[in-house]
């Protein structure tokens, strides 16, 4: 039987929900992928709660330098040194799996590079929209679609407050405390609400649906904090919801972007997308319209996507 | 560059669409897949509308005994000479790709050892759904979870009818008719008004998901045709609207299917899904509920996902 050899960067939210995932399902994942999965390090800058002394490191370079390691599946979020790590796990020839956003819209180029270089593999599925295949998707099983547009509702915190405000009459600033208290948001949420996240989920998924690299700064951009009942309200009049999309689309052949408030008619399957929940809705010239919704954000939803990529990795 | 010989057989809406794309799309197809994908040959009783006649043949044998095929598509429809045809075609060691869910749900069995015996591919993902990628999510990216429930709006037909039911106000006969006349429904509409054809589909997927086996023809199955105005008007007093539903799930640790009209709150992702669109809900336990939508018929979604598989299978 194969063996594939995993050290894990980071032992957050992400990084604990993969290993628990590999864990509990080892038994179903050894079936179907046709090989034993073992998590032989883990890099965390403090011993966690849950994380196996055996097997837990501070040192990068134990990682780096360890041979027998297959795939590192970079999980510690921020730009740097997570972007630094992850091409150094390649350049020592190991596949790379992140989920962060972040690092992988600033240093696109750079890091299907070190992939291409290094002739391993770059998988980030976990990266956009938690636990939803859309980019699995769209690199293999859409790939025969000349893509037009994208909408996505790619941002749950901002989702979940703009629902609760819809939903519950609630104004801006009580709906972020219900989902800061909840865990749906951070006690700095400007990344989510001010749209940085959900322009950083725009730069993948642009670049992949039209080979286009868009770096995060330049897509136009609009948060949701200025939001307010009275504006929730006229939507609903109007049979709409507004929710933060990121949208992309080629208007007379040049590629725009922007993530901003829309309002989203209630006959759109968007508008139904509610709470911490993702969607992507995605035309292609072959396939018409297609959505894909599910959990943008979690251990577990997130650990599923990550999973997902070590399985292909071994298939 | 690698190259690909692909052989189609049937040309009706499925064939035609498959062809067109990779016609139409063969720059694209060329750069994403790395592979040069010819079709060679496509067997069809009479040569049709499109069919260039250098690559059409109506002798099966001919396309059985060439061994510079492949890849065989078949999209003819129906259980019989498909299932024979798949089998020979993987017999004499060629990939199969198929969307024919009456052939792949009656002969599930047979057509999976078939593949592996002559250790080749067996793809079908544009069986379920039409051009959702739902199959291949199920078998690669949410490999990682055990699944415990899938819900699906899996035929279109019949979808088409109870959304103009309930959003005109007319009755089944009426809906039918205009549903025929748009093409949505085919002129002996049995096999999709009672549920035959989702029964075929809940098969197929509850086959992946739960590694179980059933004949469709032992899913409790109900059509909608006995639904009525007064229904529709009752379920949307309840905030409802009525879908045919196919269900799989576990309970005391049984799997129970059914295909069914069902009520669907409005608050729930499904109940969006209208005319003749498709999605597919699923329930894994890291996953969460996620849920993958868009047109389940027609030949250019439909051709889509061959056209998925067999970059697929090149890459």
């Amino acid at each position: 039987m194969k063996k594939l050899n995993v050290a894990i960067l980071g032992f957050g939210t992400v990084g604990g929900g993969t290993y628990e995932i590999l864990k509990n399902n080892a038994d179903i994942i050894t079936v179907r992928s046709g090989a034993e999965i073992r998590v032989t390090k883990i890099f965390s800058r403090s011993l966690k709660k849950g994380l196996p002394k055996d097997i837990y490191t501070d040192n990068i370079d134990e990682v780096l330098s360890d041979n027998s390691i297959d795939c590192v599946v970079e999980v510690l979020g921020g730009v740097q040194p997570a972007t630094e790590y992850m091409i150094k796990a390649m350049d020592s020839g190991k596949h790379v799996i992140s989920a962060n956003k972040a690092a992988i819209a600033e240093s696109w180029k750079e890091l299907n590079e070190a992939a291409e270089r290094n002739n391993v593999k770059f998988l980030y599925e976990a990266s956009v929209g938690g636990g939803i295949p859309v980019l699995t998707a769209i690199r293999g099983q859409l790939s025969g679609n000349r893509f037009t547009e994208v909408t996505g509702i790619v941002n749950g915190t901002s989702n979940y407050i703009l629902t609760k405000m819809s939903e519950e009459g609630l104004g801006y600033t009580d709906a972020l405390r219900q989902a800061q208290e909840l865990g749906f948001a951070e006690s700095d949420p400007t990344a989510d609400v001010e749209g940085f996240d959900a322009a950083n989920k725009l730069t993948i998924l642009t670049a992949l649906l039209f080979d286009e690299y868009i770096h995060p700064m330049d897509i136009p951009r609009c948060g949701m904090v200025h939001i307010t009942e009275d504006d929730i309200r006229r939507a609903s009049e109007k049979h709409e919801k507004i929710k933060l999309i990121a949208r992309a689309y080629y208007k007379n052949g040049e590629l725009r972007c922007s993530v901003k408030p829309e309002g989203v008619a209630y006959s759109h399957p968007l508008s139904s997308v509610s709470n911490e929940y993702n969607a992507i809705y995605i035309t292609g010239d072959a396939v018409g319209d297609i959505m894909l919704y599910g959990k943008g954000a979690g251990a577990l939803p997130t650990g599923s996507a990550v999973v997902g990529d070590i399985i292909s990795l071994v298939k």
